[in-house]
């Protein structure tokens, strides 16, 4: 059986959406067709409205609908002198619910990748070096991914920050909150020895 | 952080799809608007046309953009005398994908189900008892879902083909292929006891 086109381009068209394959994208479109029409026609003005009006935000580059994100615009964060630099907008979003962190964002949208041709520029590391020069920025953040590239990617922009005469730090990797010993991986319980901290009992 | 409205309510939306929580939803958002706009313009179009133009086969009730569905349009199946009776558009898909049968289809969208107000007239079975007086169907073959609802869904319309005379006939429950013994449910062996079948040697 042929599925009639509208509702074979709905499906494609689904499984564009990550983590959705054949089986998850048929499912959707016939909820939507059967009863739930007036959602499909509501994601369909949202999807329509959030590709036309998002950006970039001007100072982080964090996605934003207006000129300058909603903690760019607070001069309370912008006089905190902190700078974090992470990979993604999400990653933005998880440290703001975590309420740790009162100070700036600058978004790279990326990693470095040489393989993939993603360079310095590609990630808006033109952007931050104008930025720490500029900006009286007195510490560096770094918050990208424990992966490779993010290392990597991290390591660059310590250079950078260096040359600036600017404080780096890269965040704490080891064993995660309320998580079993047994079940850490090795590279994790390896930095979770080599960043112990000393208990003061004074 | 609160992010802009116009993404905030492209998460709500995409909230509405079955199987997508909330962290599924952030991550759909920002992988449309990072990576995917053209996809998520593209996703947008698909919905609106899909919506707008899907209506129901007026023979079988399946989800379709023409007046009669591929399948009930084809002379061949509807000269079969066969109607195999199906609760949703999904399951004529996958009978379909078996390539066994070659009748024709109704489709109830639903099954019966007073505690929700859901009764015979609501799930086309007035249709149905039309189509049953007026067209020489030979064999009604009920595929609803072995639930509660799907067994006196089939009954109810078991006794409807009684009164026309016609043979009736329900799809086997069973072990399912490639599955094994000890990992089936005991109702699911208990229909595969009673349903067994005689080996001819012959």
């Amino acid at each position: 059986m042929r599925l009639s086109p509208a509702i074979t381009e709905l499906i494609q068209a689904l499984r564009l959406l990550p983590g959705v394959g054949p089986k998850s994208a048929q499912r959707m479109a016939f909820q939507i067709l059967e009863r739930q029409r007036e959602g499909g026609l509501r994601l369909a003005a949202a999807l329509t409205e959030a590709v036309e009006k998002v950006g970039h935000c001007e100072v982080c580059r964090t996605l934003t609908e207006d000129a300058v994100c909603g903690i760019c615009a607070q001069p309370k964060r912008r006089d905190s002198g902190l700078l974090c630099i992470v990979e993604t907008p999400a990653d933005v979003l998880a440290i703001e619910q975590t309420g740790y962190y009162q100070g700036c964002y600058f978004v790279l949208m990326g990693h470095l990748s040489p393989l993939d041709g993603i360079g310095p520029d590609d990630i808006g590391l033109d952007i931050l070096a104008k930025r720490l020069r500029e900006e009286p920025v007195q510490e560096v953040i770094l918050a990208t991914n424990p992966t490779v590239e993010g290392e990597a990617t991290a390591h660059f922009i310590a250079d950078l920050a260096h040359r600036q005469r600017i404080a780096t730090s890269r965040i704490a990797h080891g064993v995660p909150v309320g998580g079993e010993l047994e079940y850490v991986d090795q590279a994790t319980l390896g930095h979770a020895f080599s960043g112990r901290k000393v208990i003061d009992m004074n």
